[in-house]
């Protein structure tokens, strides 16, 4: 029995970056997050495509082991499509068009084994059909919420209601500071903390990311990469692995947490390498556990000399 | 006998920020690089004043026991004056005004003492004047150096021959992007470490630091503050404070590195917390050795299930 839902869009995503271009690849955060979770655990979707949907993708996903029978195929109906760009940066996607097609009349209906998954993901969608799903679950060990601006500034309150709703809310750095209206992101995990979540992951794209807990931070560097192709699904593959590693693990424990948090960020430096889901669905034995020891090396401080640090002269 | 050679500028800086304003405030490269040094090691510098310098600064410095045989006084001259401000977001300063006054015309001069110096940091100043510096100091174990835009845009060359000369180049985000004219940091680390310096020390901020060198690159968070007075010097305390560091330790080996920036980032987080000096020159006992706990908690990884990442069904 899967172990991991994943609610999200499935979608063909046409995108321009300086490294070149793609037309309707194989996208949407269910996509990525789906695909990264089923590295770890037994994944079942909720989703909807028209049936202009590659076939290919679909074999994609069944490679990986992904339980399909919850992805909605309406006939005659077309895929949800987005177009966009990135300039020299990377940080932010600009869209071109937003083409909802199927998306638009979209209502997840989760079976009855969907229902009792034990752990849940609800990647960026409309905080109207996050909550739609969060009424659906019974009791799941632990519900993950990812969103984007566009929820944040035009369903800002239904989104709030999706938060408190939630064990482990995902943001971006300018996701946090738009939802906040503050700078600080120290402040800004505090804040969205308050709101209900035990735990808060900020990403911070080449910074890494934060995890915050009541009583804790703890800091993440982003797996090292001196070229990326495309920044499309980075958040979505983050969120996706991290959830699926909890799967895996079984239990949403301190430590656990800051291991997921660990292999999701080790996950999404793959994704970026290449358009679509390219990279992500060709990761190699041992590809994973290299970037994971990388990552760990590049953090453990040893210890100082004690004597030094208290006996300032001031 | 000092140990560590500090030389760069030494000003009366008027700043506004969101949270405030001051005027004529005690600022410079070197104030804060030496008395954020002075916390571990002996420290003397080279720089130049007006006879309007206030004597409560000078009295701070002696206080802090640096020495100051090398801080020529200019009869009749003013100190140089910089006055800016910071918009909301605090992470680049805009500058009104610039009165180089006695600076214009400075010509750093070392005594035989400051020569035979081990740790010398060259603060940010004129490239020429670092030059200066380098041409009379005699087999340092170490220097390190610090630069801005300013000399990245307008004196290139001879801020190339500096770096080549230096053992630790520290540069800030924006500034490795401006000089390699590059986005990518890990890009950016790499290419200025090919000019020569052994270690590149790239500060981002809120986003902590990145280490470089040949073999590895290390993380360091940014100690999490949620309140920012004023974000003035906390590149000049971060590298005064490692210098100081390895000075105190003896030995520029690879943990001694990550050792003084542990500490340089965390001294660093102090200064911001105040206008000028102020909160610089009231660090107490133990205050220091708790920020590098708590940042030292924030970065350790455990261990991962292996298996998990080695048996990829992809």
């Amino acid at each position: 029995m899967a172990k991991a839902l994943v609610v999200g869009s499935l979608a063909l995503d046409s995108i321009e970056t300086p490294h070149g271009t793609v037309h309707q690849a194989l996208g949407g955060s269910c996509s990525y997050a789906a695909t990264a979770a089923s590295y770890f655990t037994d994944v079942s979707i909720v989703g909807v495509v028209g049936d202009d949907f590659p076939p290919d993708a679909v074999e994609n996903f069944r490679k990986r082991g992904i339980d399909l029978s919850g992805m909605q195929v309406i006939k005659g109906g077309k895929t949800f499509h987005w177009s966009g760009y990135y300039t020299r940066d990377m940080n932010q996607a600009v869209t071109n068009t937003t083409e909802l097609n199927v998306f638009a009349d979209f209502k997840p209906v989760l079976s009855e084994a969907q229902r009792n998954m034990p752990f849940v993901f609800l990647a960026n969608i409309h905080p109207a059909l996050q909550l739609d799903v969060l009424n659906q679950v019974r009791n799941p060990k632990m519900v993950a919420i990812d969103t984007m601006n566009f929820w944040i500034e035009g369903y800002k309150q239904q989104l709030t209601d999706v938060i408190r709703r939630c064990d482990i809310l995902l943001v971006n750095e300018g996701e946090s500071r738009q939802y906040c209206e503050k700078v600080n992101l120290i402040e800004c995990g505090r804040e969205l903390l308050q709101l209900g979540p035990k735990t808060v992951v900020l990403k911070k794209g080449e910074h890494g990311a934060l995890l915050f807990q009541k009583d804790r931070i703890v800091y993440f560097p982003a797996y090292p990469l001196d070229h990326l192709k495309d920044p499309t699904g980075a958040g979505d593959t983050f969120a996706g692995a991290m959830v699926g590693y909890l799967a895996h693990l079984g239990e949403v424990t301190d430590d656990n947490l800051v291991r997921a948090v660990h292999v999701g960020s080790c996950m999404a430096s793959f994704v970026v390498e290449e358009f679509s889901l390219k990279r992500l669905l060709s990761i190699k034995p041992g590809e994973l556990k290299a970037r994971t020891d990388r990552l760990r090396s590049m953090v453990n401080l040893p210890a100082l000399d004690e004597k030094s640090l208290v006996d300032v002269k001031g």
